[in-house]
């Protein structure tokens, strides 16, 4: 099967290299975009060279996506998808027989991990212990065995319960403690403790550590508003690495500086970059990392072979890893 | 039995009150030290009320528990006993039948979870992101994502197999890697690939983490020595939450300087404290903590349950908890 690939990702040359290898052995090419950019979530500028298409790889314009029936598979480069989550581009992705992938696979261990070295970093106090290397450097033993929280043995509520929920339940395992997850459809698969909305007041006030893994969806905005933070535990920690639109900012940062929440580590925000004179930056016990959870140094690598196994399915006629419609 | 407990280890009211009703029940008596501290670590100074004593909990001076023939019981208040391991002191106590426990139980998990927390936290980058937040503020969305490693299928070294290594191998276990551990003499129970002396130079050439678990002893002095770091990967990180005597810190800090170590996360060091003019606060790549890796803010309580627990057990003729001797 001769393929041509449109892609507005910018592979590393490493990445790029071997996938270019596996399209020659079947006389495919790989078209780049013009708009094409090296992060990953940037969206992708209306490009005619789409016309030319079989499948389009990294973040395509949905109505460029729409105006090309050729196209048999558009492979997404990020988790999440929210600009194609529209009825019109499922209904006529469907109606063609299209396939859309994203990269969930990808992304969703180091999500994990990120949003357990924020709970681990809270949990032993470190950035405390970072200010005071970076400051005083006071010998305190006394004080920073008295802050520090064991993770083990405590109750977590998890906000969304897809493939980075999965994995942190995994890594939460040995901890020993109390895994919720909140969903508003439950499949009975999670292995977890699953909550829906008539439950989600009772497991918010009994929660330890509340995790938002909410993607970006009308029925998510400002999901965590001042209410739900008023039923968390006092004191309670609160991290998300689903989307900032899921949270009422001002809210936050009002739970955080009454105490309500006792802390917060964020990896996204509304608006993305977070302009450097923003509130959030010196919100109260607030801790901000820039969107990079997903990230990694072999992320490239990680994405191309994500890609690349999947065009192996997609050539072979298997189904595809992560695909959403 | 009615018993007197001598104790030079200063009990938060809270759990002095919960011991001292214990003691009630059966007409027994806490003498409180002269010498008594807050601090677990800190070495007890003599005192002629142990000579009233059956069980000494605490520090004790070890001259003291060599003198007094009618304690039965010494609950070391650490898990570490190095100023009680030695060939006299094991002898009289074997001698005599008197039992020695410490308090591994108590400092485990929270040791454990604190490696775990600079592992991740170096992985995620999260110091440096701190950094950020408290300075530029800078949007690092690609830099901070090619600096993130993660821990899952890493290849880590364990020097020392107690009970902090055990629980730390539980915790890594979903991340999926090759975990090793480095002991003199195995048991057969590890449950992971255990290395003696002949296989260490190949396991630290192997290990992309190295965790120092190793207690201070006349043959651990400086085992993490210019040799030793040499063997390691080239930056390959670096941990120590055992003592900091096993240690060679200015080959330590040259082996930072050069990049042959990547980053330390260390929690003891020589001497402790540790001066504020002392170099290692600012050597390359090392980040602090102030011994409190075993600390939790429920310290306290934990440690009195653990002894408490055991005093049952020691009333009852059961097997006690962390006998050490």
């Amino acid at each position: 099967m001769s393929l041509t690939i449109w892609t507005n990702y910018e592979l590393l040359p490493a990445s790029r290299v071997l996938l270019l290898a596996e399209l020659a052995k079947t006389g495919g090419r790989l078209l780049q975009s013009i708009g094409s950019s090296r992060s990953v979530l940037a969206p992708g500028k209306s490009d005619p060279a789409l016309a030319e298409a079989d499948i389009a790889y990294g973040q395509p314009d949905p109505g460029d996506v729409l105006r090309n029936p050729r196209l048999k598979w558009v492979a997404l480069s990020t988790a999440g998808y929210t600009r194609y989550d529209r009825a019109d581009f499922r209904a006529a992705m469907k109606q063609r027989g299209s396939l859309v992938t994203n990269a969930s696979a990808v992304f969703a261990n180091p999500c994990a991990e990120h949003v357990l070295a924020q709970m681990l970093a809270l949990g032993r106090n470190l950035p405390s212990q970072l200010r005071n290397q970076d400051g005083h450097r006071a010998w305190r033993y006394l004080e920073d065995r008295a802050a520090s929280v064991s993770l083990s043995g405590q109750t977590i509520l998890l906000l969304g319960f897809g493939a980075i929920g999965r994995r942190l339940a995994q890594f939460l395992s040995p901890f020993g403690g109390r895994v919720m997850a909140y969903r508003r459809t439950p499949r009975g698969d999670e292995g977890v403790e699953v909550v829906t909305d008539a439950g989600l007041a009772t497991a918010l006030a009994a929660a330890d550590q509340v995790v938002n893994l909410l993607p970006d969806s009308p029925a998510t905005q400002a999901f965590m508003n001042a209410a739900r933070f008023h039923q968390m535990k006092h004191g309670a920690r609160f991290y998300n690495v689903g989307r900032g639109t899921t949270v009422d900012q001002p809210a936050l940062m009002a739970a955080l500086e009454s105490g309500q929440v006792g802390a917060a580590y964020l990896d996204v925000m509304e608006p993305e970059p977070l302009p450097a004179e923003h509130p959030l930056w010196s919100a109260k016990n607030c801790f901000i990392t820039c969107h990079n959870a997903g990230g990694t140094g072999e992320q490239d690598a990680n994405l191309a072979a994500h890609f690349m196994e999947n065009l192996r399915r997609f050539q072979a006629g298997e189904p595809l890893v992560d695909r959403i419609i």
